[in-house]
């Protein structure tokens, strides 16, 4: 009985920016967990045993997975992009904390992957060349006010801020009341990136600026990258433009 | 002529953490451009040209690389972890900003990588669990104020903060200054995490409190990750304990 759990992440959707670290894990998992998408991201392979699911169990996917690993098996959780960045990691080590205390004894490994802000932002130039943050737009696990909070000193710090999760099926306003507010606080000309499932076959990058940009024109595969005041964009011919934020900053 | 730049994330130090689509330009490119101990990393090959150069010279190797692209050669410029964050990417940018016009045409992509604070967030659990920020304690391109003020507002909302090049041979009382910033506006308690060379044989990470972090501990090589108020710690017997930010908040 030598059995692990490690929570991988696949990076954003292209084969080529999964880690061989993560390649390998996936070859020696005798179990695969996630999020059924993210799941079937992985091909099928004899002997390694698929177990899908629907996005909002995320704590029994956990537990599934500290079960099968205490049993003996090579269990692996897959999220998109970072396993640490909003996704499976925090979920499994608070099923840890809450959960059977021989659990703690397993051998549990995190494998880094290519976040998304990362991703889209390597697609538009530079945008996060300085100090940065990312926030969940969700509220399904924290309260609306808390989300307005952090981004008013986000802004106020001129962090350049990259908005995860925008908008979903079950959530239509979040996303135009967070511009709302972003633009109380950081000039209209902010530059403003919409980057759509990069590095997949339907990728798209649109830069745009904070007053024009549209709430409707995001989904669950969108990452927003929002510029400091700093932030430049490099017009080129026949291209969108470069968008890079300078590494030196005044007060 | 079809000479292209990439700018490229070599990941924190393990080759198992360079993805592929890194790899196969490493293959192909004729000029390998970067910090010497990044290029370092790379192995030599016939028909590769290694250009090494010292760290406080990022705008003079971007002008380089953009040189060499324009006259045909197929150019890769390398950074540790991901190339926009902290790192060359602004820096090539700013370069084709401030110069030659024709520049602008040239075939350049940004290469992600597994940033620092993705490496050690991993090894020490899920620190980053929920909103976080990135802080450059470099105070050699921007006033220290500026850094002070991003690090009152970044405690007040609740972000996890990671602090990269904390310390250095020629700055030695920044992170001191920081902590002490930091502990007005956290709970003494705030798990705090520091990783060294991750990812390399020499790698540590240490998990201490806000109040024990010793600044003296620092060196260019390390990573800081300083909790959230919601930031919970799972201790384990025979190990260092778990380090995780639960994806819920309160008010």
């Amino acid at each position: 009985m030598s059995g692990w759990l490690a929570i991988a992440g696949l990076g954003p959707g292209a084969a080529e920016l999964v880690t061989p670290e993560v390649t390998q894990a996936l070859a020696q998992a005798t179990d695969l967990i996630g999020y059924a998408p993210y799941v079937a991201r992985v091909p099928e392979r004899v002997g390694l045993t698929r177990h899908g699911s629907d996005n909002r169990e995320e704590l029994d996917r956990a537990r599934l997975a500290l079960h099968l690993a205490a049993e003996g098996r090579r269990v692996i959780v897959v999220s998109s992009g970072d396993p640490g960045v909003f996704a499976m990691a925090a979920a499994v080590f608070e099923a840890v904390d809450c959960g059977d205390p021989s659990w703690r004894n397993l051998d549990i490994r995190v494998l880094p992957g290519i976040s998304a802000m990362f991703a889209a932002a390597a697609r538009a130039g530079a945008p996060l060349g300085h100090d940065f943050c990312a926030i969940n737009l969700s509220d399904n696990l924290k309260p609306w006010d808390l989300i307005e909070r952090r981004l008013r000193l986000a802004a106020q710090a001129g962090f350049v801020i990259a908005l995860y999760n925008p908008s979903s099926q079950a959530r239509h306003w979040q996303l135009g009341a967070a511009l709302e507010c972003l633009r109380r606080h950081l000039p209209p000309t902010t530059p403003t990136v919409f980057g759509r499932a990069v590095g997949r076959a339907d990728e798209t990058i649109a830069v745009t600026t904070l007053q024009s940009a549209d709430a409707s024109a995001a989904d669950m595969a969108t990452l927003i990258i929002i510029g400091s005041a700093e932030t430049r964009l490099v017009p080129r011919p026949g291209h969108a433009p470069l968008v890079y934020t300078p590494r030196s900053a005044l007060a």
